[in-house]
């Protein structure tokens, strides 16, 4: 997508493929800069510090951490090394996993001397077909706003949570993916932006990317979600997710499993976005099988900013004294779940097993 | 309560009835100061830009506010003036207009010359009759508290929302009474504490009241509520309110509704502690009936903390272009609420009206 009108994926590899360039995600939106990684723990810390974050993202890294990893060394207990520190950086997206155990399959069946050249490729295929899955997401969700917006006068207000554009994935989004399409279509829309706390990665991220492409937004309290809904200023709620159940239980940012409720409280329809790399079908009751990230209770307690002066700051907001807590993500039951919106098409929460016809 | 040690009131008149002195919230938790105000225009100035705050203390600081202003010109038109200033000042909290429309009736109704005593003796009487109520508050809230604590091993954990402290009133607050009135006796108890976006009053002035008085605490985003209660982490959630209807609809601090929608869902008891100043009869639905204050959406773009220096700096957390809403309150309707806990007891919402014996 567009950074000041030029083409930008969030993760590539530099040409001579010893290195990759991300976005730094953590300096957004005051300060627009491209680090470039170099090792595999280079890759795990920029997935740990959340400098690339986003499922589908997260998964894209591990895969270049595990090039990096080739480069350096192609033998059997530095590919295992390699996997296993990526693996351990964050516990809650599948996505993680799932484009390591992919990586670590592959490499594994091919001989030593071949594994370099082909971790690049198919670390660069993983890309390319999160790139392809967010656009067919993009087109199936379009459908659902066109229908929406077909019943509706005047703009259709779309709430988000935390960040599912095209920054979470390697282009286009998941949840944003949608809105990207229905503004190309020319669909007069609106989106309301959670902020997002603790980390504001929809201030941060959403809001910025949504600017960038000259979409209308609002940014509010993640308090205000409910308000908005009993007020009649949403339309739709469309959310990512880090990790789906078999049963459409859906794992996503602290503070999705509220607006979910309200908006099944004001019969609002709420959809996840999220290709199937997203989907665990080992697992179907998200609230007892999912591993939930307990992060630092300073990402509560430090808020990260421009101060005045255009300089980055960040400011302290508790008392001396008092400590925070920062479970970093919760289950949104599939009984509130109104449709998942896949690759293959938009369903019921029921039906996704049979969507991609998995036992 | 105490602050440091040394016992205080939210806000108190000087000896010589010609100023007002009040605890400048909007400076907690970093820095403790007491501000002086000398006319009604200072007081409301003090009341819109949240220097005093919370339903009870802002009736308060109006009786003060009109008692100023009799202290400059006891006349009728500046009675009505004085009455008008202050109305304006916000719009949800019924308290505001409840302590006006006393102030007008009682002075309106004895000679201008005996005005300005009366207003000041007037004044501390809907001071001290607040300090009261609030006590009653606690001990019936003890009782809920002690319930819980007598089924339950272990530490009791109470979830709160905005702050409805000791800060919110004239003293001992109203959702956190029962809390310290089960602190005095004994119950072993920790409250997590919403930090309440955008103005984090959960994070600056609960989380700070709490410290103050030795009770334990940990402060989490708005988001994590649901996730606690999936969790089994809450025992029972107690809010205020900045209006009730007779029905027992509850208007309370953005955000409030997601709460109880997820106290709901997880079948946690929701209590909202609501003095009967606060409860506006004339009206039974809150949705349709009470007026919801729009407030700056700079206060979702700028947060206000300490700097590493440990000055007091305020950051952007938006990019350059985005715009934010600001609601400040919701509704969270009388379905949702286990119980309302008055001075004159605990009562299902649907019996307030019988409770206070109101037609």
């Amino acid at each position: 997508m567009n950074v000041d009108g030029k083409n930008f994926r969030t993760i590539w590899p530099h040409p001579h493929l010893k290195s990759v360039h991300i976005i730094d995600q953590t300096l957004l939106p005051h300060r627009f800069e491209v680090a470039q990684i170099h090792s595999v723990e280079g890759m795990e810390y920029a997935i740990r510090t959340m400098q690339v974050r986003g499922a589908p993202l997260i998964g894209a890294a591990a895969a270049y951490g595990i090039a990096l990893a080739m480069a350096e060394d192609k033998s059997d207990a530095y590919l295992s090394y390699a996997c296993e520190t990526l693996l351990a950086s964050r516990p809650t997206a599948v996505n993680l996993q799932w484009a390591i155990k992919r990586m670590q399959q592959f490499l594994g069946g091919i001989e030593v001397e071949r594994r370099n050249f082909n971790a690049w490729k198919e670390a660069a295929n993983i890309c390319n077909e999160d790139v392809k899955l967010n656009q067919a997401i993009g087109q199936h969700g379009l459908e659902l706003i066109q229908n929406l917006a077909a019943k509706k006068k005047g703009v259709l207000n779309i709430q988000t949570h935390c960040n599912a554009g095209w920054l979470a994935t390697v282009d286009w989004g998941t949840a944003l993916a949608p809105v990207y399409a229905a503004h190309a279509a020319g669909i007069p829309l609106h989106v309301w932006v959670d902020e997002t706390r603790p980390r504001s990665q929809g201030a941060s991220l959403t809001a910025w990317e949504l600017g960038q492409q000259g979409i209308a937004h609002t940014v509010v309290s993640d308090n205000a979600g409910g308000r908005l809904m009993q007020n009649g200023q949403v339309d739709m709620v469309i959310v990512g997710a880090d990790r789906v159940t078999g049963s459409g239980d859906v794992c996503n940012k602290i503070g999705t499993y509220l607006q979910a409720l309200a908006a099944y409280d004001n019969r609002i329809p709420f959809y996840a976005a999220v290709p199937s790399p997203t989907i665990d079908w080992a697992i179907s009751d998200g609230l007892a099988e999912i591993p939930i990230e307990e992060r630092s209770g300073d990402e509560v307690k430090w808020i990260q900013g421009r101060l005045e002066s255009g300089e980055i700051a960040r400011v302290d907001v508790l008392p001396q004294g008092s400590v925070a807590a920062n479970p970093a993500f919760d289950i949104t039951p599939s009984r509130l779940v109104t449709g998942i919106i896949t690759e293959l098409g938009v369903c019921q929460p029921s039906q996704l097993r049979k969507t991609f016809k998995v036992g």
